[in-house]
């Protein structure tokens, strides 16, 4: 079975899949009289193909651990989709680069509990994974149908710790 | 000096400035082969006045203790405007009606570390005020420039708990 390792999330590694949803490094500026400080501009929400409109869920999510197989990814046609964890627990984050209409070989990365992920519109990517208990996450996705496109995988991957 | 005193967050109550971001009472459905709870369409995110476009953001607030005297209301022309903690903490939410295009009287709500807000476009809001300590919160709005009017109230409001 082919087994892959999960890296560290990082900007630079994650930026062919979409955004890195993270404080550190970001653009920041004081807001409300120094109240406040804007990390800004985090995430790049594109929803609007199909005359999309933006939604916000929480996933509620029961934990996996190490080693997981994974056996199915899924993108989403019209529209990006934002995971932010609201709980500080780490996570998993699994993508694949697209190959003549299929994933290709999956990448793992490890989220910290404050760092989400915007998978890009069309991004191969595996369903939601919380680690350790069950974990909220917020979500911004597009209001509507028909945006979900599934490939089992031939061969499961496992995802070794 | 008017004083005011927080109510409990609601959707019924805060139905006239905008939607509850909470997984209490919500719409909710399994997904991924029942590992994850979809719970769906918690915010209508209203952003797209003046050709925006959606922009996540992270908010990092210094907190207010109670009594806190409020001076000034704002609001965003051009979009809705949703809060979300990323910590379990209560905090404050301070709204007001329009009165002829300045605020009326505010009203308090104290949300629980599992609520979030979204603010509808054009609703009169005090910015953002945590409770306890500092405190992360997810940011869905617009991005660009131009979507900012503040209102000075005459005598300031005060917020005891």
């Amino acid at each position: 079975m082919q087994i892959i390792r999960p890296a560290p999330l990082t900007r630079a590694a994650f930026a062919p899949f979409g955004d890195v949803i993270d404080t550190d490094g970001a653009d920041a500026f004081p807001i409300n009289a120094g109240m406040t400080t804007r990390f800004h501009d985090l995430a790049t929400v594109d929803v609007a193909a199909g005359a999309g409109r933006p939604a916000i869920a929480i996933f509620r999510s029961t934990p996996v651990s190490l080693p997981f197989d994974i056996a199915l990814m899924e993108r989403h046609p019209l529209a990006s989709q934002a995971f932010f964890p609201l709980a500080p627990r780490p996570w998993l984050v699994v993508v694949a680069d697209d190959e003549a209409g299929r994933p290709g070989t999956p990448l793992a990365f490890l989220a910290t509990g404050a760092q989400g992920v915007n998978y890009g519109r069309n991004v191969w990517h595996h369903p939601l994974l919380a680690l350790e208990s069950v974990t909220d996450f917020l979500i911004v996705d597009r209001g509507g149908a028909d945006n979900l496109e599934e490939f089992s995988l031939e061969a499961p991957v496992r995802i070794e710790g």
